[in-house]
């Protein structure tokens, strides 16, 4: 998907919700359980039931490796079952040595035809740049997270000068592909830096985690975050696929997520 | 496995080689590919004439996952072939928030039953902490890689001090765990660094990759690198997997890694 493509998905929805199926077999509904595939079943009706009101879905990994071989499966069949308009993306934090990554990539955008992955930038170009050469595929790469952790090395002040190391890792990121291609990872939970952030990336998208169950504002993100074509990405997991527990869960799920696009259509009137 | 378990398998196998399972579906000989799961195939014959000269087994989970749920069944198999008293290391370079890391842990540590996996820190210390929680487990934190991207942040300068943001790494996740429980990578092509690193990290085990296909020269590696527990595993992938690409791929493989044994007992006698 490219950007332009994406800002029409964003104008056409009036949200730039992006759901994050982070789907734990241990706290998806019980009735669920009696399927072959409890987290396909489990995000089919997520996805009929908030998919008219978010522009992504990002499945975070962890929760589909932890299932082994089977989990794989769940996350393949998901994928496919994710409509062709909604940006999809593989939150998995990956980054290693070039042709490593390179396998990751292909991994990722080839065979799992995803629109776009995470990835941490510790180990820096050449293990980001495998993921740059697929046309219309994206890297996501973390800057700020939403964590109490960033503070140990994200927020370091680097050398003489004053920058902090993620703000190092916005400006350094840009020799290696343009707003085209590349997003990057800032936590709703530092609104506070969102200005200062769009000097350094004005055009870029920003994936931002951490609204809701974290604790960062909506508001505050938008206000402060938000370009020329929106860019941004706003992300819920918890609060929407766990909204209930019972056999509407779905329902549950869907309102939640409409509660957040008509807030979103708000600001996407204001801030534009 | 306990540091001191590491440590008698070192001396009594006179090896402080780890054998990377970069297991290439498009670089393994031709005459494996009639069988169901190649990959398994050739890391048993790796295995099988390369066991007796190594401590420890890597394998990369890039290659594995590139390959999706079949990927991960011959991990698994790989996995449950590898001998008991040989080191097992999930190369998988993972990090996430809190809660997202604890379940790589199970996944790694419970279902895998990995001895250790390799971390990156970026993004501190709640996404290293959940894999610590586990007795006889081991973290491998990401330090000065051997690639060259990790010019690009790894050797930033830190505010108005003399540390490298990979010291910075090193000195600041002591207060997580102890040698115990924590490794580091550190790349055989920085070896002008191992004396300054040990001075940081004199008792921790470093996991060395680097050597041979990068450059990284095995003699230096030992000679400043070694503690009195030994301290290192040093890492060959290619030089030793893909020593031939006939069907004596395997003799050759064994060869390979007896070489760099007897180096290796040469070094422990010298330098230990």
């Amino acid at each position: 998907m490219t950007k332009d493509q994406l800002f029409d998905q964003i104008k056409k929805k009036e949200s730039y919700l992006c759901v994050g199926l982070d789907t734990d077999i241990k706290k998806i509904p019980n009735h669920l359980l009696k399927y072959d595939d409890p987290i396909f079943e489990f995000n089919k009706r997520i996805i009929d039931a908030t998919h008219e009101y978010c522009v992504a879905y990002k499945p975070n990994l962890a929760f589909y490796e932890s299932l082994g071989a089977k989990g794989w499966e769940s996350l393949q069949k998901t994928l496919e079952y994710i409509p062709e308009d909604i940006f999809t993306i593989a939150d998995a934090k990956r980054g290693d040595i070039g042709n490593t990554s390179g396998l990751y990539a292909r991994a990722f955008f080839e065979q799992m035809n995803f629109d776009s992955i995470t990835i941490a930038p510790y180990m820096g170009e050449d293990s980001v740049k495998p993921f740059l050469s697929f046309e219309n595929k994206w890297v996501i790469l973390l800057a700020l997270t939403s964590n109490v952790g960033s503070d140990d090395f994200q927020q370091l002040m680097i050398g003489n000068t004053d920058q902090h190391l993620f703000e190092k890792v916005l400006e350094k990121s840009q020799e290696w592909g343009g707003p085209e291609q590349l997003m990057y990872v800032v936590g709703a939970t530092k609104s506070d830096m969102f200005s200062k952030i769009r000097t350094i990336v004005p055009d870029h998208f920003l994936l931002v985690p951490g609204v809701g169950a974290q604790g960062g504002s909506l508001k505050e993100v938008s206000e402060f975050g938000m370009n020329k074509q929106c860019g941004l990405l706003v992300n819920s997991s918890r609060g929407i696929i766990y909204a209930s527990n019972g056999e509407d869960f779905w329902e549950e799920a869907g309102k939640a997520a409409l509660q957040i696009q008509v807030e979103m259509k708000d600001y996407l009137n204001n801030y534009l």
